[in-house]
């Protein structure tokens, strides 16, 4: 595949949405991630908040500088030759102007896509649905400007909240799902969203893709693409696999055990120098 | 434990290679990495040049730039309590005015441990005994000058090379081992030996502390504390173990198969958190 330039490669990663296929979008932190998932070869790939944050040692939740994140994604644009999409989480901003400035410096990064949740301030409460559309509006137009067919993937966090039961979050879903999209949202990410029957209605009554996030109450990836679940990804799923490995090797060695370490299938350097540069920085 | 200072901080960390336990002394490449084996109880933790060079997506050999190098190290050290020794390969180094202004900067970066190779420009030339000796005095001179006990762990490469046979290759590290020691290094390491006869030898002939790097070959760690190694490394191993279950479960999910990804004892997001900070960068 072939990227003109970044607007080219922003149309292919919309149009890996509407591929008939579910599309695997797994989420990384670091330029060695992104490497090896394309030499997998996976379309496209994305980052996640948390990992970037944990493997910074910060909590989630725009703790790092967005200088460092602007830093960590030209980093692996740089790096790869796949889209990249971007969790920006609530947009590192709290007016419609520094969203607009911050979705330059993001367009200028690199990326192609981006995740922009409409919790606001505290997990507990949500920009009305006005207030986030002026914020999808705002990056829509931005976009427009640089030339730059951003995919934006527009997550509410209505099932973060607490309610008093499943519709009225299926129904206020919905109503944000259509209102993002006549807003200029291309995707719809309705995160921890897990009762097949919902999603099933969600996809019907809205005319956009949606993406989920992987978890162990929907693992069976082939029946969401039945449903009609047009994109999936892992949050910080991949980093914790590696860490989860990594510390039980740690924790066993502190007991002269060394039999997990090279117990494993464990990759050769040779196997990593397949992808990464071979040039000075 | 507590450290008053940088100083006080190389002291203790030269002190845990004379505790009679080997020193463990994991290699990591973020700061996820060294908080967790922080948190898991490991008393100082060490860099791989290799790990971080290929986690930003370049190969080892000093490919990444110096300045690179050092805000990593900064960010490490400042997120941790426990030493950190820093694998500087050959210390980024052309001439002994510029190895003395990078030791000044790595101290500053908080580092109080270095690992620091007699080879020279490619693989296959070591430093003259002579010309490696002038390196370790110049680094210990430049580190005496700023206070700080730098531990420094002087690698030789001389078993990477091709020899006639293994009694040469021995008594050739046993010599720059002596040499190294009496130009002020505080541990000797011969990296790849892993014939356990040699190490032993090599123990005896030798008045210091000797770091391995653990193989598959000498996979045994309580029989290298009975020999007399004093510490042992893992090089990239962890970044390996890491890649290699992350690698495992991708492949997977391609073919829409997400067993590996939920079938581990995956760790909890509330478990990372109680070692990342909750604070702003």
């Amino acid at each position: 595949m072939e990227y003109k330039d970044l607007r080219n490669k922003a149309e292919i990663f919309l149009h890996q949405h509407y591929g008939g296929k579910i599309l695997i979008l797994p989420n990384i932190w670091n330029v060695l991630g992104a490497q090896l998932l394309e030499h997998l070869g996976y379309p496209s790939i994305a980052t996640a908040s948390a990992s970037i944050a944990f493997s910074n040692g910060y909590d989630d939740g725009e703790k790092i500088k967005f200088t460092r994140l602007l830093s960590i994604l030209r980093d692996i644009t740089k790096a790869v030759n796949i889209p990249v999409s971007a969790d920006i989480e609530k947009g590192y901003s709290n007016s419609l102007g520094q969203l607009k400035k911050n979705i330059r410096l993001l367009i200028e990064s690199g990326i192609v896509g981006i995740n922009i949740e409409d919790s606001k301030g505290q997990r507990n409460e949500l920009h009305t649905i006005e207030s986030q559309c002026n914020r999808i509006k705002t990056i829509r137009k931005e976009a427009e400007k640089l030339g730059i067919p951003l995919v934006i993937n527009a997550r509410t966090d209505v099932f973060l909240l607490e309610h008093s039961n499943r519709s009225i979050a299926l129904k206020e879903a919905i109503t944000r799902g259509k209102a993002y999209k006549d807003a200029g949202a291309d995707c719809f990410y309705p995160i921890l969203l897990s009762n097949l029957e919902d999603i099933s209605k969600l996809v019907q009554k809205l005319s956009m893709p949606i993406n989920l996030f992987l978890t162990k109450e929907i693992a069976d990836i082939k029946q969401l693409q039945q449903i009609g679940v047009a994109r999936i990804s892992l949050g910080p799923s991949l980093l914790k696999v590696g860490l989860s490995c990594i510390k039980s090797v740690a924790e066993d060695l502190l007991s002269y055990d060394s039999k997990k370490l090279f117990g494993n299938n464990i990759i050769a350097s040779e196997y990593i120098r397949e992808f990464v540069r071979k040039e000075n920085e």
